[in-house]
C-alpha cells in the first residue's frame, strides 16, 4: 500500500473507497481559501472547504483586513480624496514592490482586474467607509477605509509610478480588520452552500495518471479520502511557523523572534512540490517593527551600528524594517529630537539607547566613534533645510531638520525588539493560480493561491500592507474559478 | 510510454532494454565525477562516467585549482610556514563561512577528514611544492602552494577561528590550476579502469519503486537506457548558466553580469528534485570583481553610492565583492592613495571615477554631497594612525592612513565591470553525499556533489577560495563511495 505523505501524491488506483466527492475540494480557511470557496459556489461547483482548526481565520484573521487596490481612475474612496489612479500607474508599482523577485503576469492581471475586484468584495459584503485617513498608520485606528500602506510617494518608487494610497481597509473600529474580514467572506460562503469541515488536515493529494483528483483528509483521527472531480485548491498560507522549513529556505528569519502566523507550517508548499510544483523566492521574508508609532516617530533618522543612515525613511515601515535587518551589528537606532519623541509603545520594546543635548553627546553615549553619527547628522540637517536629501531622496514634510535638542536615540535590536514577521517564498504559480510544474506547465487539477505561493508580494523588501491579502482574495478567487472550471 | 523528463524519474518497468549496464552511473566530468569515479572504482565497482562536453574539465576546469585544506595540525605546507591549524579552528571557520545556511554536519565531517583528503588527493597524483606564499592573492601567478584564500585573519572570522592560510593549490605555473587539476583526476580515474563516456547527456532518472536504478543518456542521437546496480551520482555543476532558474530562484545575480561556468544548466538540480530531492539555499551566489590586483589595492578602502564604508576591506576579496553587490546605487568606489595606485588590470573593466588632492575634491569629483565621502575617509585617517578600525575592525598592515593626496577614486559598476559569479544553492545531501528527500531521507540509490548540491560553499558572504572545489572532491568521494556501497 502506498504510504500517506505530503511529498508524494496518493495513487488515486489505490483508493478502495471514497469517503466525500465533491466537484471543489479546498484546503485552508482564512481569506484565500474563502474566496475561492465563494468563486467556485458561484461558476456552480460543489465545494467541500477543509480547515485544520476548529474555524476559520487562518493568517488572514491575524491581519489588518488591509486590501491593496487602485488601478482604472481609482476606488470610490481614491477618488473621492481626490486620488485618481491610472492602471498604467499602479501596474507600475505592483512591478517595483515585486522587485528582483516580480512576476509581472501577476501585476498585469490583477493590476487590471483590482476594481472589479474591490466591487466583487463589497458584493461579498465586506463594509467600506469609503474615506480617507491622512497620515502614517499601521492601520487605521478609526474605522476609515483608505491609508497609505506602502512606498508609494518615497523614492524610488514615486520616481516610478505617480503615488496614491491604496491601502483599503474594511470598516471596522481599530485594528485587527483582518477577523471581520473573514468572517464577511465565510458567511458569504456559506451561503452559497459551501460545505466547510473543520478540524480536518490535509495529509496528502491523490493523483489519478497526471491529474490530482483529491486529497487525503484526517478527520476525527480517521484518514478520509475526499474525491474532488474538477479541482484542488491549496490555500493554506507560509512555512513562517516552521523552523525546518525557515533553515533550509529562509534562514535569515533566524535574527529576528516574532513569526506572525496560525498554523503556517508550509504543507500547502509541500504538497504542491510533492505533486511536481515549484517552490521560488523560498529566501523573501516580510518584517516590520512598529517604530512609526507614534506617528511622529516616522520623523525620525535611522542610523545602523556604524553610524550610517541605509534608507529613506519615508518608506513604509516594513521596507525600512526589512532594510534595518540587512545591516551588520544586530541592531540599528532610530533618531528623534524632543519634538517628536514620544515614549514607545510597550509592545514593540524598543528602548531608549542614549540621550544628549547634542548629537556629539548621542554618539558618545552608545560608544560610536566621534565623527561618525553626529557628521551623519550634520549633513542631514544642513540638506533638510534645503528641503533635499541627496544621500537617500527622502522628502520633505518628513525630511525634517533635527537640529534643536534635547535628542533622543532609540534602539531597535533584532533579537529583542518585535519585529513581526512571515514567509513571501512559495509556490509558483500562473496567473490564474494554476500550480505550475518545474518546466512551467499546469499540473492539471491543482490551484493554489496565498502564501503557499510567490504572489504579489514577492519581496520583502517591496512589500506594502495590503499586497498579501490582495494576493489572496484576488488570486483565491482565480484558483476556485479554475478548479470549478476543471 | 512514459515521457523522458529531468523532471520526473522515468518508470524502470517500462525499460524495454538495457543499453549499458554498470555498478555505478556518475553524470558529469569535472572534479566532483572525477573523484567519485576514483572512489568508486577503489571501492571495486564497476563505473561509467557520462560528461555532456567532448571532454573533462566543467566549471573545475575553469577554476584556479585551489582547495581549502586544514585542520589536524595543519598540511606539511602549513606547518612548514609556521601555521599550525586544528581541527576545532578548521571548523570554526567553515561553519562561520556558510553563515545562516551552514551544513554544520557537513562542516564537522570534511573538518575532520581534510588532511586526509590532502593525502588522497597527492595520491591520485596531484602535485604540491609544498610552499607558502605570503599576501593577499587570488591565485598564485607562480607554482606555490599554499596562499590565504579566505577572511580567515579578518573580523569576524579571526574572532571565531585562530586564522591560518588554507588555500592548496596543484603546482602548476600561474592561473588556472583547474585544467590541470582535472587532467590528474581524470588520469587516476581512467587507471583505475573507469569507463568514460563523453558527449553524453543524462536526460532521465530511472526509478524501480523508491530506488533510482539508472539514467536515461542521449548518446549519438539515441536515448540509451543505462542500468546503475548500486547508484547514481550527480555530478553536473550549479545552474549559472541557465537564466530561467535565476530569474526562479537566484534573481539578484542580474545585478551583475559574467556567469563563470561551462555548461552549468542546473540539469542534475532538476534531475535530484524530480526524483523527490530538495533544493536549498537556493539564493545564494559566489560573486568576485578582481579589484586586489595589482596587491596594493589591498589597501584601499571601499564607499557606495552615499560615501559610507561597508565592509572590513581586508576580507576576502568575494567577501568583499558580495557585500558590494548589496550596496545601493549600482556601484561602489574603491578609494585609493598615490603610493597604492596602479592602473587596473584591463579585463576587470574598473575605471577611474573621480581624482583629487584631497578626499574633499575626490568627493565633489564624484558629485557626492560634501562632508560624506570626505569625513568617511576623515574617520577612517584619524583611526587608522591609531591602527585601530572601530566601524568594521579593519587591521594592520591593511588598515593603513591614507591621506597623503593625490587620491583615486575606481569605480566597481555592477553592470560594467567584472563581476564573475556563480550559484551555490542546490540538493540537499547528506555528509555522506546521499540525495535527501523533503522529509529528510536518503533517495536510495542517488547521490550527489558539487554545486549541484548545497554543501561547504554555503553563503555567497563567507565564501573563500577552496571551499568549492573542497566541497567537489571530498564530497564528490562521498558520493562515489556511498553508490559503490549500493
Amino acid at each position: 500500500m502506498a504510504e500517506i505523505s505530503l511529498h508524494d501524491p496518493y495513487p488515486a488506483s489505490e483508493v478502495t473507497a471514497w469517503d466525500h466527492e465533491t466537484d471543489v475540494a479546498i484546503i485552508g480557511f482564512g481569506a484565500t481559501g474563502a474566496c475561492a470557496a465563494i468563486e467556485a459556489a458561484d461558476a456552480g461547483a460543489k465545494v467541500m472547504l477543509f480547515e485544520r482548526n476548529s474555524g476559520s481565520g487562518g493568517a488572514s484573521g491575524l491581519s489588518g483586513g488591509e486590501i491593496y487596490i487602485g488601478g482604472n481612475g481609482g476606488t470610490d474612496a481614491q477618488r473621492a480624496a481626490g486620488f485618481e489612479d491610472s492602471t498604467e500607474d499602479f501596474i507600475a508599482y505592483l512591478k517595483a514592490a515585486g522587485g528582483p523577485c516580480v512576476d509581472e503576469a501577476k501585476c498585469e492581471h490583477y493590476g487590471r482586474e483590482a476594481l472589479n475586484h474591490y466591487t466583487w468584495l463589497k458584493a461579498q459584503g465586506v463594509p467600506y467607509r469609503g474615506n480617507y485617513l491622512p497620515g502614517k498608520h499601521i492601520e487605521p485606528t478609526d474605522d476609515s477605509t483608505l491609508i497609505w500602506s506602502g512606498s508609494e510617494a518615497a523614492a524610488p518608487f514615486c520616481n516610478i509610478a505617480k503615488p496614491a494610497p491604496r491601502g483599503h481597509v474594511i470598516q471596522h473600529m481599530g485594528w485587527g480588520g483582518g477577523r471581520p474580514l473573514v468572517d464577511v467572506l465565510e458567511a458569504s460562503a456559506r451561503s452559497k452552500g459551501v460545505e466547510i469541515i473543520p478540524d480536518a488536515r490535509a495529509l496528502a493529494l491523490i493523483r489519478d495518471s497526471d491529474r490530482i483528483v483529491g486529497v487525503v483528509v484526517r478527520i476525527d483521527g480517521q484518514n478520509r479520502f475526499v474525491k474532488a472531480r474538477r479541482g484542488v485548491v491549496l490555500a493554506t498560507g507560509g512555512f513562517v511557523m516552521n523552523e525546518a522549513m525557515r533553515r533550509k529556505y529562509c534562514p535569515e528569519t533566524f535574527r529576528i523572534n516574532d513569526p506572525i502566523g496560525d498554523k503556517d507550517d508550509g504543507s500547502g508548499i509541500e504538497l504542491g512540490v510533492g505533486a511536481g510544483g515549484d517552490a521560488i523566492h523560498m529566501e523573501q521574508f516580510f518584517t516590520t517593527c512598529p517604530w512609526t508609532m507614534p506617528e511622529s516617530h516616522a520623523y525620525g533618522v535611522f542610523v545602523n551600528a556604524q553610524g550610517q543612515r541605509f534608507i529613506n525613511e519615508d518608506c513604509y515601515h516594513g521596507r525600512v524594517s526589512r532594510c534595518a535587518v540587512d545591516q551588520p551589528g544586530g541592531k540599528v537606532y532610530l533618531l528623534l529630537d524632543v519634538a517628536h519623541f514620544v515614549q514607545p509603545m510597550d509592545f514593540a520594546r524598543i528602548d531608549i539607547a542614549g540621550t544628549g543635548d547634542s548629537w556629539e553627546e548621542v554618539e558618545a553615549e552608545l560608544g560610536l566613534p566621534a565623527y561618525t553619527l553626529s557628521t551623519t547628522m550634520a549633513v542631514y540637517n544642513a540638506h533638510a533645510k534645503e528641503g533635499r536629501d541627496p544621500l537617500f531622496d527622502k522628502k520633505p514634510p518628513i525630511l525634517t531638520p533635527l537640529d534643536q535638542g534635547p535628542f533622543v536615540a532609540l534602539e531597535l535590536n533584532f533579537q529583542t525588539s518585535y519585529f513581526s514577521f512571515f514567509t513571501l517564498g512559495g509556490l509558483r504559480t500562473s496567473a490564474h493560480a494554476e500550480v505550475l510544474d518545474r518546466s512551467g506547465k499546469p499540473i492539471p487539477g491543482l490551484f493554489a493561491a496565498g502564501r503557499c505561493t510567490s504572489g504579489l508580494p514577492a519581496w520583502g523588501h517591496g512589500y506594502s500592507s495590503g499586497l498579501s491579502l490582495a494576493d489572496c482574495t484576488f488570486f483565491g478567487r482565480q484558483a476556485g474559478l479554475g478548479a470549478a472550471r476543471g
